[in-house]
């Protein structure tokens, strides 16, 4: 019989297959010293150095371009012959193996951390190449993505964003986390792969390695050793789901015909095939923060240009272009532009439009690379500002663009202060487009990287629902287009709701194009509508969900 | 003829008298060698390290207290003769003074840094007595407070809280900050000491030492070099109004006689003569983590109750106390509490009650003090839970203390969430109080440690306004109390506003009081409504304070 778990449905579809646990952390080796026979204790650790450097070429050969340039560098680390003579020197010194390796490399570690910033940032590999060979040492498993060579459910504490590097999506079928809420990390990368995933499910910890697992995405369901010819209903009934939202088809609207653009959120020109092949109808929200981040200098003019014309030139005439300026500071920070000072909560610093206060002149570059690129381009450009606060940010940054010959300029809703006074922003602002994931982090003080905040990382909870509704509404009052580009929209049921508040556009991750629009085109606006006053009605996100499941009957033969 | 300079008035009142600056960083001290006599240099180093262990002692002694226990430490840590050994030795090596004592220190501060909790709290210590002793060699000013023998005007990039422990008030007649908010340290400390201040003013720093500084901590407005004549007008007016102030006694009330009870908040019993003194009609916010801070274990039962009996005693027969449950993490670790993992934002992170969740039985345990601290005593106890997030969260905490035999109990209301659904959260809250300081951080997503982001750092931004008028309407529609503990109550101008917008009772640091009870009694109840739909309509925060001051005329004569 099966035993079952239920947590938060974040990225719906259904996955069956063993568990396999991501370990986190290995224990500080023992202080106790070695058996007495120094040469067999450095036999055993240059063998844990040798292995752990091979596996790490190994899994470069196969992740091959950025991924193996890092695990090579990680390998080289491993193999150091520096390093093994210090570890034997400690060993000869009475020290074990794990702590002699453990301490030698502290030494580097220490080296590396006050060798400059470049260097500074190579400690995190530093760190995994020691705790993959403590971990050998020890006898515990080694952290990090489980190397499988069978499709598995991965199963884990949290994922962090250093977790996706060499994830292999092929072989995860799905996820499950203990903490996280459906705006963190975990909940993101499983939503932009396609993988189901539930969270916030404190059972997980009592699942054991190789139970066959059951997930089930859309309900937050999780069985362990079910009945395999259920499984293999349940299985069944998803690739029917995915066959009817891959039927939907052309540009965005409800099943009563209300047009609602569906758009891509894409961080580079490498995104927009993906966009193109799931339909999107032109780029709500391009990050342009990638192109920036890690390197020595701002990308020229020329390369800008190049970035935001192949945006657009990707799609049709007159297709939507929505360019987010650079967002850079607390976490992603640059190299070239630093922090004023030290920030205790990065997340609440300088980050965004406030810092283009102090570089003005990276902002009008950017803005110049941006007007170059859209002249004579199929496209329509927009620009918008992150981190915008208030009236007086909006006109700064549309007075910006207007210098730069952009006409229209708008700014991203995040910031609660934004959502609340949403009518005296729209007086410069040419459109509104909410980001749910920060908006839901500041309304509700709860970080997206922290795993124990999950039930307060939910863009259902009615407070961030209320701002969307009062910005929705201030926007059309004002006659200003108001989209959502946050997760929120690319959660089908959600994305009705937010229809039903007046969102205009709605836009994604590619992947998650289709289900929006089957979920649409089986919802009237007037559903929609009703699901929108439900949800805003109910005490906590769970009820707001099942509010407004009831209100759109529609959605239920996509299995949402 | 006068320059002058325009700042943001954080704390009203005139002062006058010559500048001087804080300095902040000393420089990096030069690779070069000295010039050749080691044997001089050795006593040039040898004579600074005396001199200054001889001025912290003095320091100490001046100051008393906790104070000359810390400035005894740090001149110990000057005069220790094995650093003067290492600082010869580098010295006969080649190193010049400064550099010599700036090396021989990092080996100490690395040793400190790593030697536990305990030890590495010292490091700010010794990296000040480092500064001192480098400062001297290198012929430039010491950093920290100047340490004047006549009242100067302190003038600083920023104030931090270490800035604040040296400051001798009798010496410092008002504080000229560039950068900070309403709500930074600085404008904290400025009105907890009755110090007129002017924060956010970019030209502060072309302000020369010495020059005479007329500061007004109401206008924001900063003469340098004033007519003589004007300053002591200014200074007479500001006596008139002072005396004013003090004239006004008994409960708060409207000019037209609504009673708005005015309470202190306090960290502990040592408060509580300064709230009675200054005729506080109990406690608004009993801040219990400073019983919790700084030490090893949690406090007794014994202990808790007897410092919870001593607020609950000082006033008379029915009077309010109301007492937040320990609010630890962020800004306030605990050693016997410690965050449940790393928080790359702490003000986001698992904080206040969100802690509890984790560990119920510290959370019990002061429910239960507070019970027994409250059978017989002449006040009413009330209690409430910081960080409240959402209805799942009033329901769970109420339940807690309904547990203990506590039937008052409300919630904080800092996070955004928490106001915006104020109406739910009031099913199961008893009251609320509105934490002005957190709520604005979190609505401008604007950290209040960071300098540069003063400008969101103000309760008067119209979007924490609007929070704040709709948790006060839901209350008023709920039948339930709503107070402001946060640095807004303390602000007379933005007090009569808060009334306005049916708040119903103010708690402040006790100096506040008396201005604010004035304020009060020259506004009536029609004219402090007028005066906050006018403040929800302005754009920003310089004209919502203007359109308040506009609508209560009455105000003018106390400055404000």
């Amino acid at each position: 019989m099966a035993d079952t778990l239920k947590g938060v449905g974040v990225s719906p579809g259904v996955g069956y297959g063993p568990a396999l646990r991501l370990a986190r952390s290995v224990p500080e080796p023992p202080e106790a010293g070695h058996s007495g026979d120094a040469e067999a204790e450095t036999a055993r650790a240059a063998e844990a150095m040798e292995r752990t450097a091979r596996e790490l070429t190994e899994r470069g050969a196969r992740a091959g371009g950025q991924a193996q340039e890092v695990l090579s560098a990680q390998a080289l680390m491993a193999n150091d012959p520096s390093l093994a003579d210090d570890v034997a020197r400690r060993i000869r010194e009475g020290a074990n193996a794990a702590r002699a390796v453990s301490d030698a490399m502290a030494v580097y570690r220490e080296m590396l951390a006050s060798a400059g910033e470049y260097m500074a940032a190579r400690v995190t590999d530093l760190d995994d190449v020691r705790d993959r060979i403590v971990a050998r040492l020890l006898g515990v498993p080694v952290p990090g993505i489980p190397d499988s060579e069978t499709p598995f459910v991965l199963v884990a504490r949290d994922l962090a964003p250093a977790d996706t590097a060499t994830l292999d999506p092929a072989k995860v079928l799905a996820f499950v986390t203990r903490e996280g809420g459906p705006t963190s990390h975990s909940a993101i990368l499983a939503r932009s792969l396609g993988l189901p995933a539930v969270v916030a499910g404190p059972a997980a910890d009592a699942i054991a390695d190789g139970a066959m697992l059951l997930v089930d995405g859309s309900s937050g369901e999780v069985a362990a050793d079910p009945d395999p010819a259920e499984a293999d209903r349940a299985l069944a009934r998803d690739a029917a789901r995915r066959a009817a939202a891959e039927q939907s088809s052309g540009p965005g609207r409800t099943a009563d015909g209300h047009p609602v653009p569906l758009l891509a959120n894409i961080g580079g020109p490498k995104d927009l095939p993906a966009a193109v092949d799931n339909g999107a109808e032109g780029v709500g929200l391009y990050r342009t923060e990638f192109l920036f981040l890690d390197r020595e200098d701002a990308p020229s003019h020329q390369e800008q240009v190049a970035a935001y014309r192949a945006a657009l030139e990707a799609f049709g005439p007159g297709a939507k272009v929505v360019v987010r300026t650079l967002d850079a500071g607390a976490d992603k920070p640059l190299a070239f532009l630093p922090p004023p000072g030290e920030e205790p909560n990065p997340a609440l610093g300088e980050r965004g439009l406030r810092m283009m206060h102090r570089h003005p002149e990276m902002l009008s570059s950017q803005l110049s690379a941006l007007a170059e690129a859209a002249r004579g381009a199929p496209a329509e450009l927009s620009v918008m500002a992150p981190m915008v606060t208030d009236a007086e940010d909006a006109e700064w940054f549309t007075a910006r663009a207007a210098e730069a010959g952009i006409e229209r300029a708008g700014v991203m809703v995040e910031v609660p202060a934004a959502a609340l006074r949403a009518r005296h922003l729209a007086r410069d602002a040419a459109f509104f487009s909410i980001g749910t994931n920060d908006l839901t982090q500041y309304t509700c003080a709860a970080d997206r990287e922290v795993g124990g905040l999950g039930r307060f990382q939910d863009s259902w909870q009615p407070a961030v629902l209320e701002l969307v509704a009062t910005t929705a509404r201030e926007a059309e009052a004002a006659g200003r287009p108001c989209g959502v580009c946050g997760e929120a929209a690319a959660d089908p049921l959600l994305a009705c709701v937010l229809v039903g508040m007046g969102v205009t556009t709605l836009s994604m991750g590619a992947t998650a194009l289709p289900m929006v629009r089957a979920a649409l085109a089986r919802a009237t606006r007037e559903q929609c509508r009703r699901a929108a006053e439900a949800a805003l009605e109910a005490r906590g996100p769970s009820e707001a969900r099942a509010a407004a499941r009831t209100a759109l009957p529609g959605l239920a033969e996509l299995g949402l």
